[in-house]
């Protein structure tokens, strides 16, 4: 019953299951009882091992079920009617969430972004705009600030840079909030240099994404600050952002961060994106800018576009030009080195 | 790492994780790749097997994550922005669901229940003292109605019963929409006379639970009349209800609805129900109600719930007077003989 | 252009203008340019006055059009999004603001009422059993409390019944919030003994109603504690409930507290209710209740209520039982003293 | 009690109270009895007026408060909850609403603009290419078309462009909706060609702006098809927008269409934009551009606004570059020829 079988596919990185480990979890835990609602000892077993990979003994830890409930969960949990998230024009908030955020009632602020990323001086330009313009009162009120790591073009944010902007953040007492979904990537990446445990520093919220980062679904949330936001568990019901049996998300997160699995699960990803990357380069195609995690963005000529996409699925981007379009190649912790050789040898 | 394992627990009907076939299909198809967001071949035969078990080849079916999200999602879809939801007062979205009903900008209707029931006529006096009443225009329009089956008291509504609100339903115009959170019970027990043909045939909407029905997680919705919902997927998205990997939801239901195992998941665990009525009436408990499903409710002194909860979990539902409380015992697909008869034999 | 010229009527205590002392100052500024949105020195001087007549040197004051909006917009601001308000069944915000809190995310939570009212018993019991409930958190949280000053009845709080209230609130920090749309007819009722100072002292949010008492629009909300609600200014405006021309309710208020004139202005209406309650009593007709301020609840037989309803308007309230109906007169500032001798000598 | 008297004030067209026919109805009807919520037979014959002037007798018409009111409570009747609304990114709703339209649950979906305008092609392009993305069904779909006459610019849409406006709308069947907070210094232009019947003909729902346009308050919506948006009514009372003395709103618009009032109360305020578009340029100053109705955007360098700015009132418009900035000076109904002088020969 799988897909069309006999095409190779790099589409995305949520197209298998789990990481065999969880499956085995699951399997082996299914019929002991446990309490709901995440209150159970898969869950609190999990918590500890996620605070101890943050190095944050103290911080509130919620497993949510998917990316986009998460981040309209925590936006609304976060921001005051009146407020707006700042957020790259790119942002899976701006773009890909069917107006989830404005759904609870809050515009997206979104800033001109380079390659999925915003600079802390942007963000610190919007606020002094708001706060310079005479009829401010009149206007969304930047409440927090939402990026990912990484991107929706798989870069990342430097150490250095994601500094900057929490400072601004701070300076001006907006709530940095950062989208985690492909988070293993990034830490897989060999030109990372954000641990969890800056992360946890340096947010006032983000989360660890497990759906495209080897579970079957979930999304663990981390607040560094104990209370930062109060009756987050009543929040989460309002959304439908709880799960009966927690022990589901529980269950995987543990196990994810059983042996480091969860820093290391990325790594063949990143490495194979590399592969192809000097693959496609040496064939002379058009990289559109450097990969640095597990998606690769290439610059195709219609024709090659028409013949590559009989062999191999991959994504529409965007319109390059007339007669060019960015496609986006993904790997992921299931990517096979066989269907990489494949690609490399046999179709590109 | 299972939970306080020396008592016995009769507290709920999601403390396990899912049915064993269930598990078998998720590791065997664990690394097949699919399409994300349902639109894999999993959840198209899934989709396939429920028409058929609906005997309603046309429909439209959409598979959520949980229970609140779907009745948030369906009624905020169903609903226009000047209508309210006509539901129980002991109804789900009445009293458990945090408000999310509201959060989406709609008013509940109560109405006084009976064993967590509403009739039809009381149905249709809504409806006319809204109509009658010269300031409607300024009050919140019934637009929907909302029930159970079985219903929170583990009642469940005639198909003679049904056909009436269905019929006051149509009357008016409104839609109707079933929860089946607990469904598989209703299906599995020996005094109901609804098929899931006749929730087909009566209702708008419906939804067939997987959580408390031998799935890790999962509702699916049926819409009898292709259509009825227009860009339903893109609400879903809105409301954080589209799974990545619904891959997950599909194969769960697949199995589900593999050689009748929904329509058999319940059966053990009503005739444990009623075998749990015997066993407590015999030693002169008194019973709130005669049990229909998967629930039993005992009106238990203080001194017998003191003592009972020391040997088993279960729940508590609301005082009786003040020295008698109404419980809840829950049975699951899961639930053993053995617990039962230990149930039965040391603890009542 | 007048309605139904030669019928008398009493349906209502909104069916005129305004006062003449306000025309004739809306007239004599009308040329004079003044800033919008409420920072025109008009309503910095009725805030002055305001401020002096509740004995609240540092309230903020803001001005609104209309009581659902006034509602709406207080209510809005006051509650977390996973908190609701307790107020009586029969509020106006319950019954008709066509849902307005709820399409702002928030729940009624709706308590039995007397004649309009609730007490500060009932309150603390629904607090209570929120918090002793085990599954509150996935429950709506009592988040303030609405009442009215007087009810929908014409009913009024005393003010030990005012302080009792204000006492369950500051015990749980629940803010308490009066709609006083009529509060003019409170102020001028002899059985009143709750002042503006009172109620400045005991809620933390009221309004001071203009459109029912002598304005043609406005609501004065006063926020006793300054900087209680941050950025209320931002919130009215997202509301749609700042005026652009502030200056049109800030010359009204100004006026409606100029002399004196808010307290007076109800007193000819609670005399002349007063009057036709002696008159209807001695001609056999039965009361629904003692009246308090200017709304007189009469139960008529339904051969009664045709007869008079050839001659007078009035409101059906509702049914008493299948032979005898509910209905209100209302009377108002307008109220002329030939209509009133009309209503007693000719009609009834 | 007026404003710094002393000071010449363009700052905007809402600074005087109303055209002084309107106040005399208003006094004159002052204690004439009527029915409430714009049922009134003010607001009849203000109905009858304004279908007449739009020659549109079948037009549902209904009366609100302020124009952000208007915008959010028109928007959100005619979106589906998972639409936005198409708009220039200089709109009044894109920015100066505080956030209104996203407080109900819509996205603003903003295009680029020119001098406040934008294109029946960038229109139809934000279609196609929502309709052309593979992922659309993740996006906000466009659901209507927002444009405002004048623009937030003073600028104006040929008959000829909203003609293409109009046939895209209705080619991908999106409702068009027009912001008329200034209508009447549109229809006062010499270089309008745009007439009420064409708004009619060309737009789903338009509103005429009494607020800046001579009225106290008030905004006319007309609906050109009836029945276009079933139960306005009670959406407007949802969103806290009907005026309990809606004959506050019927007398005016009534006065407003009496002898072409409305048609006629624009020109001298666009001539006097005329006078003093000559008068700056004269002098030397640069236009930002030809002034189209009662708005004029002047480029001032720093010094100069320093100078003016202590002597006249107007808006800050925008930073045009580091040494000169973009101000606008607004003319009203109201303005005096006086004024105008003043300004001219003694200030600029």
């Amino acid at each position: 019953m799988e897909q069309k079988q006999n095409k190779l596919s790099f589409a995305s990185d949520y197209m298998e299951g789990a990481h065999p480990n969880i499956l085995s979890r699951l399997v082996e835990s299914n019929l002991q009882k446990s309490a709901g609602y995440g209150l159970d000892t898969y869950s609190d077993s999990a918590k500890r091992k996620l605070r101890t990979a943050c190095n944050c003994p103290e911080a509130d830890i919620f497993f949510l079920v998917g990316g986009t409930q998460t981040n309209a969960t925590v936006i609304d949990a976060l921001l005051k009617s009146y407020q707006g998230v700042i957020a790259p024009e790119s942002g899976h908030i701006s773009v890909h969430e069917a107006g989830a955020i404005e759904s609870n009632g809050h515009k997206v602020l979104a800033l001109p972004h380079t390659l999925g990323k915003i600079t802390a001086r942007q963000i610190e330009s919007c606020i002094r705009d708001y706060l310079a313009d005479g009829n401010h009162e009149h206007m969304v009120m930047p409440g927090m600030v939402y990026i990912s790591q990484p991107t929706e073009y798989g870069t990342l944010y430097s150490r250095d840079e994601l500094c900057s902007i929490s400072d601004v953040c701070r300076k001006y007492s907006l709530p940095l909030y950062v989208d985690g979904a492909r988070l293993a990537y990034a830490l897989a990446s060999p030109v990372n240099d954000v641990s969890l445990e800056d992360l946890a520093k340096l947010c006032d919220v983000f989360y660890i994404g497990g759906t495209k980062c080897g579970a079957l679904l979930g999304e663990a949330v981390v607040i560094p600050r104990p209370g930062f936001i109060p009756h987050f568990f009543t929040i989460m019901k309002q959304h439908g952002a709880l799960l009966a049996k927690g022990r589901l998300l529980g269950i995987q997160f543990d196990e994810l961060f059983t042996d480091d699995l969860y820093l290391n699960i990325g790594k063949a990803a990143v490495s194979a994106v590399q592969k192809l990357s000097a693959a496609f380069t040496a064939k002379g195609y058009r990289l559109f800018f450097e990969p640095e995690t597990n998606q690769l963005f290439i610059i195709l000529s219609n024709t090659q576009m028409d013949r590559l996409s009989q062999h191999v699925d991959f994504s529409f981007w965007e319109k390059y030009d007339d007669e060019h379009t960015v496609v986006r190649f993904a790997t992921s912790w299931a990517s096979t080195d066989t269907d990489i050789e494949k690609l490399i040898n046999e179709v590109i």
